[in-house]
């Protein structure tokens, strides 16, 4: 018994009376964004539904079906298997998951580039496997030092596919062969570039290099509601690896991290992927990378040091101008380096560069005062 | 590339213009519910924001922080530790590896009931610890075999506040105060039960026991908008264990087992508690306990055999008409002995039981004739 225990009674002064989402106006640094239309109406629609509970929840469960299909076009895999996870984190999790669980050894080890992601670390303590990160050139891994890294008890090497902070792609061809001769998966995380990669000439997909395992997100550049990431398999016997019995469902297995899901991320992931792919998707990769590349040129001619930007993601080094920019509102934040990183998602306009740089102009003004 | 690499270009025949949410007019055994009106309200304003970035979504992970305080109310613990899950496998995941993580062992158990969740065997497949399940007395787990199990390498104990069969409560305090005696921590699995047992007589809680962690669902009986689970931890050091560096977010650290996360599942957590918690809670118990108590006294009368409903859940030996009664649509998952588990969630009304009783009956005149 709590309710006599303590606790005082809530009265009329609730929080979410008051509590407001945040405006995208001003959000530069985030990999999330506003959901497409289509996709908030389906997300709503869909909102009281499971899909980690097939049985009951059957219609979810078949657009379920829909995004993995989906998701494979967009990442050249032709009979995919897989799922909608929670997020990128999740994907990366049960990917070095299918990885040690598939391999013999007793002293797992996974080899990633510096720029991976964090959730690698988390994977890595989660999981206990050893985590080696090689050094990059050029912002891209290294191959004589990935190379260096792997032996016989390394069961996967992952290759980034837009990394979070310079949104760079690692050279995936090599690293997929690398795995392939010591014996293990290659997974590639394209959690935020898979949906602009389609688009370029690099080689990233399943259909370039003999890559496993793709965490290839819907809620990122996909235009998803959250939660909505994506994990892809070359084939279903790797996702079986991951398979838990279930009692009490009518489906008799589960291979995801979590259990009740959110049918609102899946119904969103499929609406939005109907009505994008490939057509609204290419558009939105050109204007955001025209962002970018307008951006970058901006910051140049001004002086500042400015890291390439071969996705639509610009890095630069604004010196120690973050803290005063966040003052204004912009939702800005380092790279471990320190350069300001503004990832052109869908919600960031032309006219909002303009009124960062406008900001940053006015702050540099105000210095020279 | 993979646009022009195969993959059929889809057509306006879309799999979202003819898909339907499930209906809950005949769902019985789900554990999830429709989310209360204020719940769905604030999920579809917080829709776009992402609490597992706190430096760029600051309101909702002020909301965050509400929601933990308000779970702390429910579950009898004053300036509570934890955060808003993916759902209850999340929050035993990582209640297993916050155990895990803080002994000193390297061959780690855990003890549990057999009545424990699936999850925990999944909790044990990704953490590497060894799932050690007691067999029960009376549907609860029985304190001589869980005391069998404990040795010098277990590191929590789990006990169950409304099992997912059969809704049943363990003997809390006695299996806390043997996993302190253990030096391991005691984990309770309230996922479905938080939200009822306040208003009952058992003995489950923070302020009952020295309970160390708990997993209390605000998406499951606490009627929020999926995805909405919750993890407690006594005090921040437990939860502390789960810390992982996370550089480019303005946060320094990341306890979470996902990265990004649904800022609707936590802003519609924090509306249906602050506009149900205590009375509309207790309310809805009331009304869920004396259907179930209709139930079973409904089946008793016809001659099925039934287990006794402590909780809103209802488990009865239907023979083999559970077939028959899916195919009626009522969604009807069975336990593993094979009893039809009715769990009286707050959309579970009198009017569908009756509706479900009279198939039952027309079922059973249909077999006389």
């Amino acid at each position: 018994m709590t309710t006599d225990k303590g606790a005082a009674p809530l009265t009329a002064d609730r929080v979410m009376q008051r509590a407001e989402p945040q405006e995208f106006s001003r959000v530069l640094s985030s990999m999330c964004t506003e959901p497409h239309p289509t996709a908030r109406a389906a997300a709503e629609r869909f909102l009281a539904t499971n899909p980690g509970d097939p049985g009951t929840y059957e219609s979810v469960a078949a657009l379920e079906r829909t995004a993995v299909d989906l998701l494979g076009q967009v990442a050249g895999l032709r009979d995919p298997a897989g799922y909608v996870a929670s997020g990128g984190t999740e994907a990366n999790v049960q990917a070095v998951r299918i990885a040690r669980n598939r391999a013999a050894t007793r002293d797992p080890n996974v080899v990633a580039p510096a720029s991976a992601h964090f959730s690698f670390r988390k994977a890595a303590d989660v999981l206990g496997v050893e985590l080696r990160t090689a050094p990059l050139a050029g912002y891209r891994a290294d191959l004589e030092a990935v190379a260096e890294l792997v032996d016989d008890d390394t069961v996967l090497v992952v290759g980034v596919a837009g990394s979070t902070e310079y949104g760079r792609v690692d050279p995936i061809p090599a690293m997929a062969e690398m795995a392939s001769d010591a014996g293990a998966l290659c997974h590639v995380d394209a959690a935020w570039g898979g949906f602009v990669l389609p688009f370029t000439d690099h080689d990233w997909d399943f259909s370039d290099a003999p890559v496993d395992t793709m965490t290839v997100d819907p809620h990122k550049m996909g235009q998803a509601a959250v939660p909505a990431g994506g994990l892809l398999t070359r084939g279903p016997e790797l996702l079986d690896e991951l398979a838990v019995d279930t009692p009490y469902l009518e489906s008799t297995s589960q291979v995801t991290l979590t259990g009740t899901r959110s049918g609102a991320g899946v119904a969103s992931a499929v609406a939005v992927m109907e009505e994008l792919w490939p057509d609204g998707y290419e558009a939105e990769y050109r204007r955001s990378q025209a962002n970018a590349d307008w951006l970058a040129a901006e910051l140049r001619s001004r002086g500042y040091d400015v890291v390439e930007p071969v996705l639509p993601l610009v890095a630069a080094d604004l010196g120690d101008r973050i803290a005063a920019l966040r003052e204004r509102g912009w939702r800005l934040s380092p790279t471990e380096a320190g350069e300001a990183r503004v990832v052109c998602m869908p919600h960031v306009t032309r006219a909002m560069l303009r009124e960062f740089v406008a900001d940053l102009d006015d702050l540099d003004d105000g210095r020279r005062r």
